[in-house]
C-alpha cells in the first residue's frame, strides 16, 4: 500500500497505570482508517521527559504523521510541551496568539502563571484550535499535539485532519465463522495468497463456550474485497 | 521506585485499523499495579515481521517483563512465535508436549498441519498453560508470549504472574475537584514538592458543560498518601 503512515504517541500515567482505558488511540484508528491513512503504532509512554522524547524521535523519523494525546494542561505533570520542544531542538516560550486563546478561555482577570504554561509553544509551531476548551493544541515538523482529554482531541483531530494529505479509504467487510480457526486456516491460506493486494485477518474469539472465527477482508479495491468475502460465504456453507 | 518494570508488546492489525478496541493491555495495567509491577509502556504493531522482532528487541532491552499479545493461533497471519524465535536468534519446531497440548484441545482425529502451527515453540522456551482453550502459551528469556483472545489473556496472565518477582503494591487514591486545572495548579504543584516519593497526577475532564479535575495520588506509602489527601481535601474545602 501507498498510503501515507502515522502513529500515536500517547502519554499518560493514568493509562499505564491501569485507572483509565485508553479512548484516543482507538478513535483515531477508526477516523484514520476513513480518510486512507494507514495507523501503523500506538505508543503509550509515562510522563516522563525522556522517553517522550525518545518516542518523539523514533516515530516521527518512521512515520508521516504522529499524534500526540495528553500533558498539555497546566499542572506540574504536563511537560509535553517542553519535550516536544527538546525532540525539534527548538526554543519554547509564551507566544501571543496562544495566550489570547487561552486567555479568552480562562478570563483575563483570572489568568494565572499556570493557565499561561499552556500557551507556550515551541517555535515554529502553528496552532490547533478546538471549540471545547479553547486552549489551543499544536503542529510542528509532523507532529500534532493534542489533549489527552477525549471530547477535546477528538475537536483537536477534527481541526487537523483535513489538512494532511490522505490516501485511499480502507475497506473493511467481515465474515463470521461458527468453527475455531484451525478449520479453515488451509482454505483460508490459499485464499489470502489468491488476492494478495488485501489483507485477511483471522480474529478467533470466545463467545460463551462456542469458539468462532471472524475473517476481516480489508483493502481499497471494492471488487476484489466482494469477491473474496463471496468466497468466503462460499467456503461457510461448505463446512455445512 | 525500585519496583521491576514491564511492557507490553500488542501484535494486532485489528486494533491498529480500528476494528477492535484494545483490552489486554488495560487488563494488565490493572493487574501489574496490584503485584507491584510498574508497567512503563504499552506497544500496539502490526502482524507485520520486522516490527513484532524491532519492537521484541526495544522492549526486552529496556524493562525486566514483556508481555506480548495476539498472533500465536493456526492461520496464516499468526506470526508471533516466528519473530519471537528469530529475535531470540534460535529454532523453532513443533514440541512434543505443546503437541499433546494442542491435541487435547483440538482432538486427535482433527488434528491438521494448521493446528500443529500451534505447537511450534521457540527452543529453550518455558510453556504458558490456559484452561480456556488448552493451546499454550510460552516464555523465553524475559517475554511472555500470551493469546489476543481476551480471556485467554487472562487465564495466561493468571498462569504466569506468580512466577515474576513483585514488589510493592502502588495504591492510589482520587480528589475530585470541580475546578478546572488551572485553578489549583499552583497549590498542587507545591504538594507535589512537598511529597517527592508520591506521584500526584492532574486529570482534566468535560462532564457535560462542567470542567473538573481528579487528582490521582499514588504510591507505595499508605501514610503518606493519606497525608497528601488530607491536604487535598482542606485545598478543596478553602475553594469554597
Amino acid at each position: 500500500m501507498t498510503n501515507p503512515t502515522a502513529a500515536i504517541l500517547v502519554i499518560g500515567d493514568e493509562i499505564l497505570s491501569g485507572r483509565t482505558r485508553e479512548a484516543n488511540a482507538y478513535h483515531l484508528a477508526g477516523r484514520l482508517v476513513q480518510v486512507g491513512i494507514d495507523l501503523v503504532e500506538i505508543r503509550v509512554v509515562p510522563d516522563d521527559h525522556r522517553a517522550i522524547v525518545d518516542g518523539l524521535h523514533a516515530l516521527s523519523a518512521a512515520v508521516d504523521h504522529v499524534f500526540t494525546s495528553g500533558g498539555i494542561g497546566p499542572t506540574h505533570d504536563d511537560i509535553t510541551a517542553d519535550a516536544v520542544a527538546a525532540a525539534f531542538d527548538v526554543a519554547i516560550d509564551v507566544r501571543e496568539d496562544a495566550r489570547a486563546m487561552v486567555a479568552a478561555a480562562v478570563g483575563d482577570r483570572r489568568l494565572t502563571d499556570d493557565h499561561l504554561r499552556m500557551a507556550r509553544i515551541p517555535e515554529g509551531a502553528t496552532l490547533i484550535a478546538n471549540g471545547i476548551s479553547g486552549v489551543p493544541g499544536f503542529s510542528i515538523g509532523n507532529v500534532h499535539v493534542m489533549a489527552g482529554v477525549p471530547s477535546i482531541f477528538v475537536a483537536m483531530l477534527d481541526a487537523v485532519l483535513p489538512s494532511l494529505g490522505s490516501g485511499e479509504p480502507v475497506v473493511s467487510r467481515e465474515v463470521r465463522f461458527e468453527v475455531g480457526e484451525g478449520r479453515i486456516a488451509t482454505p483460508l491460506r490459499r485464499l489470502a495468497a489468491q488476492h494478495p493486494r488485501l489483507s485477511l485477518g483471522s480474529y478467533p474469539f470466545a463467545d460463551g463456550r462456542v469458539f468462532g472465527t471472524n475473517i476481516v477482508v480489508r483493502g481499497t479495491d471494492p471488487a476484489a474485497i466482494d469477491a473474496a468475502v463471496a468466497q468466503l460465504e462460499e467456503l461457510r456453507g461448505s463446512l455445512g
